[in-house]
């Protein structure tokens, strides 16, 4: 399969939604790439149809939904990337942007899912509803797997159909009248299903939205916030390794924000998504740090490690010690949110769950892992080798290049332009991420060589 | 395999976790079978326990989780399940309980699924994150199958993991400031989810949550409501064939319906999962009713006419006609949520969707769906032989039995206690289930015709 075939192929699959919405949504003509704007995000959603038709419900617009800036950032980058190719068809384009997985999922893992398939068309192999909190035996190998000595049980782990899924869930579980602080810049999920619930005000340009405690993460402080100048909230969104920066914090670190997280009574949302990725011996999990068990609800995902990013499994765990003010347990709010809002993940998709976490699988992951790792390795070597100021990628897929004083749209547009390489802007991340490039390492070898080698012919 | 074991293994699997449960929910002791009560869910979450650890969060529980009665209906009924086997180890339960589907997948579906697992191995084979709504493909098979000539296109429908995530997607959507109506009964999902967002008051015995308008849906009225008598409301839940009256609404009764939305500006959130199951020609999508695009949502499932209940995948259909009082349409705030909150269904589920939809797989689901029918045929006759009045069943996988002026906990708890059969009593659909029970169709034939001979030993 030729480079353009795997690029027209990828489009088709990953961006046909988006192009079908152009049908929907979009007033521009196709054809034209849209111009990086000197800040922020461009507003990629139409304002309401002109050609009106005739009837309106009188249904009242989601007042939070109207707060929202653009898009979502993902689908705002593919969306991008695929008018770039619309403007550039013979272009070979290239993706570090949305993080996402490119290498096959290990035999083993894909055989037991496709297993599991098979045997859904049998009477003994046949099963309907799963617990919605997921199998058993997948939640106990989840919790001896990555918690083994921490106290994390069985019943204390969730089974999800990924992160960010959840991430929504437990926004809807908190409801619309806690505070929430991130680390600026973060995951956009975080902050835009903060938005969605109503536990925000209105967005301004360059500071975020009104209610919400940006923690700055900045190469000064070495990417972990100043919690002395951090006002309290209810809840705090904290990923480490973090994506976009790809900077771990210590276990000093997480004591400190454990203790902060003691002091105010305030529940850690701790997103490990990439927590394999880690080349020393930062904690893991934040269950790692002594007391974490009472203030802390731990996210995470197959995604990243298996590829699972389209098979789509994850897990949160919520210890049965972390309580709400009256004494009431989290774990079980959250459970009666996962039986009313969600009916568990695909059996099949859990099916593979289990077979990552078999020694063979493991093994199966640390490769996928490993492979990526090189990718990361490369990269970084490229920019420093340019004379960037480089962060990230030790313990983490995701290279944070600097590019002081300058607009991450246009750094994003620049590099389309000139090298057809998808990046994501620094300040999709939030305002924190000014200034900043994230390159991807999930790619195919040949194409994150053949990236890094129109990095270094641009910026030469 | 025997009965037993076939049973055993099919507590292990759906009840698991449930049973997991009960070492962090439950003080009861296990080995007790839980009493009937007189009226209402009897309270299954215990109170906040009163061995409390030494630290509390500051954060204060989310009023409207406070709201929400005991659990959610089917895990409760799947718990009381669970104890009663412990108490009758030997005994052969048999569940037509929370409408779980016993059937084999036909083999063709599961075998694209099995041949999307292997393929995910391969690097041709191989994607990551698809589009949030849905692959393309799915989404236009769908259009085509379900809603030829009726104006839906490929960009309209968006594809979930099941219609219980997408009703809460939606109450997401919507937010806490709309009001809200319901066929009383109905699918729990519906009022719970609208509980959870905060757009109702509390809840009161024998009379439901403050501020949602009950549609009373009873035998007098032929299970559809006097709509001269419901009060405007922002949305309306609306399920036909009925879960769980079984009853369908006709094309005029669904005409009144959208007019009665159109004078109200009201949007009706149309639930047609069981509508391959109806006998005659009542119509099968609210889209087949004139101006119907311009106030519906249809949400819908492959759950129960492929054995799809747990590989999770289902659709939602929001027309581009259907606008916000401000003009604004609301498929590009539920593209914005499924983009924030939701990442796609798992693509091996996708490639069994469309599987579902080629000539072999529809004829395969067409026979599952015949298979079921059949079993609600022996069941309606078995209850009709019995002197009972019995409603549904003709177009809907659901039987519907009147028991006068009995508590429908009581029934419920009589019929397992004598014949070790689980149904689900109809007060747990609303107020307006009160004096019945529903009898789900789903089951082995074995399984369905003897517990049908245990209802005639009961009520000869």
């Amino acid at each position: 399969m030729s480079l353009m075939n795997q690029l027209l192929t990828s489009i088709s699959s990953s961006s046909s939604a988006l192009l079908g919405q152009d049908h929907l949504f979009l007033t521009r003509p196709k054809n034209v790439v849209l111009p990086s704007k000197k800040s922020g995000l461009c507003k990629c959603i139409a304002a309401p149809s002109t050609e009106k038709t005739a009837y309106k419900t009188k249904v009242s617009r989601n007042e939070n939904m109207g707060k929202l800036q653009a898009g979502y950032l993902f689908p705002e980058i593919a969306r991008r990337r695929a008018a770039h190719m619309l403007k550039y068809p013979d272009a070979q384009v290239i993706s570090l942007g949305i993080g996402d997985t490119t290498e096959p999922i290990p035999e083993v893992i894909a055989s037991a899912m496709a297993k599991r398939s098979n045997s859904l068309a049998t009477i003994e192999g046949y099963s309907g509803y799963g617990a919605e909190q997921g199998e058993k035996l997948l939640r106990a190998k989840v919790a001896s797997t990555f918690y083994a000595n921490l106290g994390i049980e069985e019943d204390d782990v969730f089974i999800s159909d990924g992160a960010k899924s959840d991430i929504s869930r437990l926004q809807v579980l908190f409801g619309s009248d806690v505070t929430m602080a991130v680390q600026d810049p973060s995951y956009p999920a975080y902050v835009d299903s903060g938005v969605i619930m109503g536990q925000t005000g209105r967005y301004q340009n360059n500071v975020g939205y009104a209610h919400i405690e940006y923690m700055k993460c900045t190469p000064e402080n070495g990417f972990f916030p100043d919690l002395s100048a951090v006002s309290r909230t209810d809840v705090i969104f904290f990923c480490s390794p973090n994506n976009p920066t790809g900077s771990a914090a210590s276990r000093d670190q997480l004591s400190q924000l454990v203790q902060f997280a003691k002091d105010n009574g305030t529940i850690i949302i701790y997103d490990s998504a990439y927590a394999l990725y880690m080349s020393d011996d930062t904690p893991k999990s934040i269950f790692e740090i002594p007391g974490a068990k009472e203030v802390a609800i731990e996210i995470s995902s197959f995604s990243k490690y298996a590829g699972f990013t389209g098979v789509r499994l994850g897990w949160t765990v919520i210890p049965k010690e972390l309580q709400f003010s009256d004494g009431f347990p989290v774990a079980k709010d959250f459970n009666r949110i996962v039986c009313t809002c969600f009916n568990g993940a695909s059996n099949i998709a859990q099916a593979g769950g289990l077979a990552c976490l078999s020694p063979a699988g493991l093994e199966g992951m640390q490769e996928v892992i490993g492979f990526y790792k090189e990718n990361t390795r490369i990269i970084v070597e490229t920019f420093q080798s340019l004379g960037f100021n480089v962060y990230g990628g030790k313990n983490a897929p995701y290279v944070w290049v600097h590019f002081p004083g300058q607009s991450s749209w246009d750094v994003f547009g620049e590099i389309l332009e000139k090298t057809h390489v998808v990046t994501t802007p620094g300040s999709g991340f939030g305002p924190g991420g000014e200034g900043f490039i994230r390159v991807s390492a999930f790619g195919h070898r040949a194409n994150v060589l053949e990236a890094c080698r129109r990095f270094k012919e641009l910026y030469k």
